[in-house]
């Protein structure tokens, strides 16, 4: 039992390192050469141009504008002060929703925190119950439930506390459903034409001995909806042609970097390998090698184009349907086309950026069959991945490595060398696995068939919380591995699961204090430094970029990460919620995270995150059915706690609880959920008048016709002016006052001002 | 434990009585005063009429045709005879698919009887486990899996036979639901016009300060749907004066009654009292009491009427909205309206016989919190029924009776009463309840607020089978009340909770082949001897019918009776796969109940039943929803049996059954349920193009413009006439062969040769 003494150091000590982490983050990101890390945001937006250009050299690299070193924590305001209409604008709706979860955070636990606090601490300090018990205990525990002795009425209290938090939770959920639910529509009103309001995707779409799938889509809406259809776009499988394509991109690159190095040098032609990586194979000269294979491979992709083109075999049954109004999508969208609910399935298309193409041709028996799969795995990799985390673990270690690989002993037996192995390579091996099980979660959400990137990331967010909740929160709390935990509860009475990790919540609090200042203060501190990004970024400046494209595309955005992102909020919620009853002490620090994050994720999302995909919000349903999971959660282990306290008059009151909150989830599922999930008739209809009014000759079939076409049919000459290309679709996709800024070096007075705007910088020296 | 002799003389018993029912009800249905009672369908259908009007007097009443009382179970292949389609034209889609529960049952259950009894009679009877084990048993137990020792490798014929039963149920399950989806979309397909195929039900319309709801719907549908809206109904809040107009149709009964008295009788004016059924009060001149009590309800009538009718108060916010085409009213059904999902709910039309109208007004909060409540109220309804039971039990038992009601002492003291009460009274307060039960579920249903009949008799059946597998099932597996199993099973771990049931089931066997002769068996028998709505229909035609309509009125054909009926089938179907593998000995004596209750109600559909409603088998998805629920239950039960009998390394074989079979339940609702609850555009849109070929000229609105008006509003004046129109539109609506019967005396050749036409016995004598 950690006390409140050794809390205390600890979370100094954290907040130290957090301290730290900022501090490096204010002084890297000033400095010049660090600027395509932390503003990369600004840079796709066009906004920006590389501080290497112009100016003095030294200047190009190191900030030497010595003020704006005083200033270093003036990030922070910045971040809150550009307002949210104009940050939709800037970043999409997705990534401003994704804030309002930490806000959500913040509104349900700050009251519910004070409130905690001030009734519950009276009532659990003025107690003996510890003392008297004469376990080893710590000032916390003296603050939390455990301090009540058996069967009191002060039970009461947190039963009516437990009431506030329910129906304080509830509404602030209402309220923020109905709100997230207006700003979606909104903002699907007031955004402009976009190819996905008009185009429905239809999959399965049966063979036809007499017709070609084209010919087939073609005549199916012209049959079902002749007064909308309008025209339609087949999914070629290009998944062969984007190999090429990208394989040729990489040995263009290569010939440019190796004429680049004849030009400065011309006595000698540079050579290369043929092998892996050019370290390997035949000795061969750069140039020449280089141009035969960009040859050899335009003649590949030339045929291969001809093939993915036209070769019916390479036609999937599925095709991008467009319509003439947006009401007519909407219908085709929300409604059932034939008998066999198996086919011709309509759904709306997702934004072109957003579409998963390898998965458009999956039919509905596989999808059926690989989702069964997926659950199954799922399931295993819960519960029993520590099965083979061990067995590697064991092979990894210094026996396994002496006894599998003998040849290794003499590096083994060195005494320095085995003490780092044997401490060091267990953690390694699972904290490997852990990193890696996002994406191992992603490629099961790929594989299950799901046709849109947005669609991916909530599937394995869901899957990730999961994860989470049995493999950290129950782990940790009930002591033993997950798989122990599921043998367990097998065997228990489904009320004796609920005390038992009743019984132990209250004696983990300091273990999650202490967990939420690990890894979450300092993750979001390290999230800001954006370490990693920034190594391979310099890594890749100094050893691969051969040219100015390499730079542009070494330049890492990413992007929020809703995958891993969310659930680790869900996950804070949940501890929130748990505890709020119990050890309300643990709330500040939780708190302190939601605060501290929304910070950063605002900051990185105006300066950092460039979102590859717009879902208008979509998730939130997702995220709304988490937090009620997490309340409904926490009302039955509070109910499990009662009882082994002998408050047993108190289950009644209890059991309305989670009654109540699954009654409030339903309502609001019903109230709001059909907002995400279809585009309501009234809203299509007043866009198609409004804008018929507007622009009655616009070629709207002109402007659909190439909308859905996959990215490789794009690409291939244009390499040179897309990104140019991109930046200007999107810049007059979403114009903003920022535009103007390319010309004026005095920054504009928001949300930037301390961002050291390069070309301004100069203009000091 | 009955041996099998016991079971024997058991079986013979009830096949005696069932036997004697089907005597007497051959010899009561060719007795021409019951022609009504066992031939309603066909007056209804206007295909037979009264034998009172013509011939002797005599053969009026009885059947003096000897020849027919010779071959008097030729019911049996006439019920057989008539070909499903004809079917489906005499009684509609629903009754026929009602029946193939019945077969499926048949189909699922014989091939599995007979893999049982070959494989599974000779593994266990060969054993000498319970010769050993001294325990008391009976021949039936030698048969079943309790006479296998623990740990014996035999236990893997079982796990076999298990998965047989469940690959043949899943692919019989599978070919039903694809024909049933088949029969459905082809009945609607090749149905006549009719309303609810252009229209649908919109609910939940928001207040509007300016304009009437009517002005709103137009206006609303005209802007969202302008190609499509063709015209709407506004529904009334008409209840009280169906009130009044039910009150004025009994009151002009008695009028004629008393002409007709007066009339043969003209020296004494008939008088009557003005309370209570005419028993006290005030005596009066009965002819001029009645014309006056006429006159004032038909003033009151009218202005209730016109009330109703132009109060802008009345008019509910709810509208039946019809297009101009299926497709546009399919659209509509399919789709949202509005960003406010909870207002403007467009859902199809229910028949206009369908349709609940008092639940039509409930808007959308209410309904939830509605549903919540009886959520609550039927928890308490299953697990609590037997508290007021037991306290209504306990006031009427003698010394309840003699505490509160002492007046009654002297009746209570007399021995035999005494006796008699306190042996029957107990059993009758429960029996009533149960016979209640089926009103009470339908009672909660409509208080839910679903706006149609069968959707009502849909959720009163799922109830009535969960009330069923709680209170009939487990209750009588796992001796006492349900709210002991509640709190054991609260208190059991979940695998425990298998094994306590598994454990008790195989004792259970002889309970339940009694209770399938008894409660199927004979229950069935009764079911065609109709002995309620013989006696009552009998009654009323000595004391009550005063006219030629009220005889027509007297006349019950009653209906299928869903909400009681299918949950019935479930129990054994449950009881079927439960004991399938377990004891298999059970089987024959279910399949019996299949074949019979597949005969009884085929005859029933054909010459009784009437239904009320016609929702084309949407009960289908229910259905096989809980054959599947059952299925899974009963692996689950295998494995907790088969882990008490120490074969535990079964379980990783068995828990792959009930994963298998979610799997298939998830796989069968995508791929069939759709077609339950939507109307795919390709089959509208091919309608409304044949129907625009065949009949261009259709007055489409005319028709639609009075089809959902509320029945009070079209009873009125045309009472006389009602009956006749009622017969007329409905053979119009389903014509048959059968329509040229009622000028051919001969009866034709099939299904109803045996019935005893009236007119032609007449022709005999």
């Amino acid at each position: 039992m950690a006390s409140v003494r050794d809390i205390g150091v600890s979370a100094g000590f954290n907040l130290l390192s957090a301290f730290v982490f900022l501090l490096a983050f204010a002084l890297l990101r000033i400095q010049p050469f660090n600027d395509r890390v932390y503003f990369p945001k600004w840079y796709l937006r066009g906004l920006r141009s590389s501080p290497l250009h112009t100016g003095a050299f030294v200047s190009k690299f190191v900030n030497l504008d010595f003020k704006s070193y005083l200033n270093f924590l003036n990030w922070m305001p910045d971040a809150i002060k550009m307002p949210e209409s104009e940050l939709i604008e800037h970043a999409g709706l997705d990534s401003v929703v994704y804030l309002r979860i930490y806000l959500i955070g913040l509104k349900i636990f700050v009251p519910v925190a004070v409130l905690s606090m001030v009734v519950l601490f009276p009532v659990n300090y003025t107690n003996d119950t510890l003392v008297l018990s004469k376990a080893v205990f710590s000032g916390i525990d003296k603050l939390s439930v455990s301090n009540i002795p058996l069967k009191s009425p002060r039970f009461w209290a947190h039963i009516l506390v437990q009431y506030a938090v329910t129906f304080w939770s509830c509404y602030v959920l209402f309220k923020e459903y109905a709100r997230v639910t207006a700003m979606r529509l909104q903002f699907m009103a007031s955004e402009r034409r976009r190819p996905d309001q008009f185009t429905v995707l239809a999959r399965n779409i049966p063979p036809d001995a007499d017709e070609s799938i084209s010919e087939l889509v073609e005549h199916f809406f012209l049959v079902n909806h002749p007064d909308h259809y309008l025209t339609h776009q087949v999914v070629h499988n290009a998944n062969k042609l984007s190999d090429l394509v990208e394989e040729k991109k990489k040995k263009q690159n290569s010939l440019v970097y190796y004429e680049l190095k004849f030009s400065r040098n011309q006595n000698q032609r540079p050579t290369t390998k043929t092998g892996f990586l050019g370290l390997c194979g035949q000795r061969v000269d750069a140039i020449e090698y280089y141009t035969a294979e960009i040859e050899r491979l335009n003649k590949e992709i030339a045929e291969e184009r001809e093939r993915a083109e036209h070769d019916p075999k390479s036609i999937m049954p599925a095709a991008f349907v467009s319509f003439k109004t947006r009401w007519g999508a909407a219908v085709c969208a929300q409604t059932h086309q034939t008998r066999n609910p198996t086919i011709w399935l309509t759904d709306w298309a997702p934004e072109p950026r957003d579409v998963y193409w390898p998965n458009l041709a999956i039919p509905y028996v596989h999808l059926s069959v690989r989702r069964l799969m997926m659950s199954v795995a799922f399931f295993f990799l819960t519960f029993f991945f520590m099965v083979p985390i061990a067995i590697v673990q064991s092979l990894a270690s210094i026996e396994g490595i002496q006894k599998y690989a003998p040849f290794l002993n003499f590096i083994v037996e060195n005494p320095f060398i085995k003490a780092f192995l044997s401490g060091f390579l267990p953690g390694l091996v699972l904290k490997l696995f852990l990193i890696f099980l996002p994406a191992i979660l992603m490629m099961m959400s790929k594989f299950e068939g799901y046709e849109a990137l947005s669609i991916l990331e909530r599937r394995s967010a869901s899957r990730y919380y999961m994860f989470n909740f049995v493999n950290v929160f129950l782990v940790s709390v009930v002591a033993g591995s997950a798989m122990t935990q599921l043998d367990t509860f097998l065997k228990s009475p489904p009320n004796k699961i609920f005390e038992i990790i009743g019984i132990a919540i209250p004696l983990k609090a300091t273990f999650f204090i202490t967990y939420v200042m690990i890894d979450g203060w300092a993750g979001v501190a390290g999230e800001i430094l954006r370490l990693k990004p920034l190594i391979i970024y310099h890594l890749k400046n100094w050893f691969m970029v051969k040219t100015e494209k390499d730079r542009e595309e070494a330049m890492d955005a990413g992007s929020i990460g809703f995958n891993t992102g969310e659930p680790q909020i869900q996950l804070y919620i949940l501890l929130a919620f748990v505890y709020a009853v119990v050890t309300p002490i643990i709330l500040p620090f939780i708190l302190v995270f939601f605060g501290f994050s929304y910070l950063v994720y605002r900051h990185q999302i105006i300066n950092v995150y460039n979102q590859e995909y717009e879902s208008a919000a979509a998730f939130w349903p997702a995220v709304h059915g988490r937090i009620v999971t997490a309340m409904v959660f926490s009302q039955l282990l509070l109910m499990g706690l009662m009882s082994t306290k002998e408050a047993a008059s108190s289950t009644p009151f209890l059991i309305i609880l989670p009654i109540i909150t699954i009654w409030f989830h339903k309502f609001c599922k019903g109230r709001f959920e059909p907002a995400f999930k279809t585009y309501p008739l009234q809203e299509a209809m007043m866009k198609d008048t409004l804008e018929r009014a507007r622009d009655p000759n616009f070629n709207l079939k002109g402007y659909l016709q190439s909308a859905y076409i996959h990215p490789v049919f794009k690409d291939d000459d244009e390499d040179d002016n897309d990104v140019q290309n991109k930046l200007e679709m999107e810049t007059e996709l979403v114009p903003t006052r920022r535009q103007s800024r390319r010309n004026t070096p005095v920054p504009s007075k928001m949300s930037y001002a301390s961002s050291p705007s390069p070309s301004s910088k100069h203009m000091d020296l």
